[in-house]
């Protein structure tokens, strides 16, 4: 299954962080806050403004991302999780 | 009957989820979400801007569509459940 | 009496939808839910943008619509029910 | 004293509904919802848009209409009591 | 003290409403409405829309204005209370 | 220590009001009103409009201001407290 | 790691505030109010306007800026905490 994001929207994967502490103790899971990192792995077309002409999107695919913790709706394509958002949920890209 | 959705609204069909688990059990109806797929079987025109122009239809009739759990009305039509919703409550559109 | 509604409003009688169920049981009044179609009778003339420009009416009078459960206002004349709603209140037009 | 409304805004003086019912009995006042038709004694210029022109009204003085009936602030003047609504709290212009 | 209001603001000075019922019974403070008649002592200079540009004013300085009860805030210049509020507070002008 | 306000905000410092009653009597500091009159000691350079192009202020510094009680974030500046306000916040000017 | 803020928003370190009170006594941590001053590390493009056009922003990499106590969303960079928010958190730039 393949989702395209509409207008603004992208479609986000979670990267899982670490799982053990600097000690080397793993951590049970209710203990962890959620990632707020992630992959976009589909952008829409970009929103369409009051004149007609759609706004180009700031993001692409691939780009890592930030964004709230709470932004967006979880979405499960074939059994995996997956966020869709507004491009202005994201707080910023990442560069490693 | 025939419903022509009004502006940018659409009329669309949920797509019933699988009913059983990969063990073969089935589930029964109040332990499941309501899916949130769906098929778009009616489009608007698209909503008319401040400037008097309409601004085009980004999804068309036969989309097959992902949107949130409680987005749109539920109509019911010859007996048949149906929501109307914005475009904008669309999430994403799916290609198999 | 004569209403004409103003700028993008409507005025709308209700449908009144049949009162057997396929067994031919007749609901009592309480346990039905209120119609939410209905037939335009009278609508406004568009509403004004900022520029002063009027928008042109979707739907006309003789439109068979779908609207929201609470949406518009109610009106008496002459004793009968109406009900007075913007036309962005209408979700979808019927034909039959 | 003389009120000339703001802006988009009407003077609007309520019509007192009859007050029998058909078969002659006096409903004490207390029973009776509050009318919701009017006559417009006095409208506003218009409301200005924000490139600075005025927006032209729709109803003018002697317009009878009916608006929602929570609409609008009473005033008192000189003992009589009338409302000031804006043009767009008005549903509809009434036409015997 | 001088107090120029700014952008489309107004300083209002309440006025006072006659103390005596019909009958001539003065009618104590507690059981008074506070009066929602005044008359402008100051007028911005209009406020500046989004193209840069003031939108002129349509009151000025010594109209009699009727406003909401809850409009404005209240200040005190020289022990003399006053209310400044936004010219579209203001319901309608007042002449005798 | 400088602080340059952003956009169209503005850096005031609360003018402190008389501290005794006309007879003379000195108001212990809990039962007093916090004055509302301030001096503007930096301006903005104004707000960005949707088109890019800044909206000149209307107030500069040195004005004396009036404004609401509770406008404005307060910032301590070398141990002097001071608001940072938008200029919208700002009720009226002050001339002596 | 690397942030690049998304649009209008800006990546900033907070300054740590003097830990001694006048007379030399370290405050412990709790009875500390959060500082809100800060230093931007890294400044989005701009965000797009409706019209499609980036609109320039008013603060730059290396800028110490003052802003709400309450602003902004905070992240982890490789340990270390910073604070994404919108250019127009920041009160005013500081300058030393």
């Amino acid at each position: 299954m393949n989702l395209k994001p509409l207008h603004d929207r992208v479609l986000v994967k979670r990267v899982q962080e670490e799982e053990t502490t600097k000690g080397g103790i793993i951590i049970p899971d209710t203990a962890k806050e959620k990632p707020i990192k992630g992959e976009i792995v589909a952008a829409g077309p970009g929103k369409v403004a009051d004149d007609g002409k759609r706004i180009e999107m700031t993001v692409k695919t691939g780009d890592k991302v930030m964004f709230n913790k709470y932004a967006g709706t979880e979405v499960k394509i074939d059994g995996e999780e997956f966020l869709v958002m507004r491009e202005d949920d994201i707080l910023a890209t990442i560069e490693d």
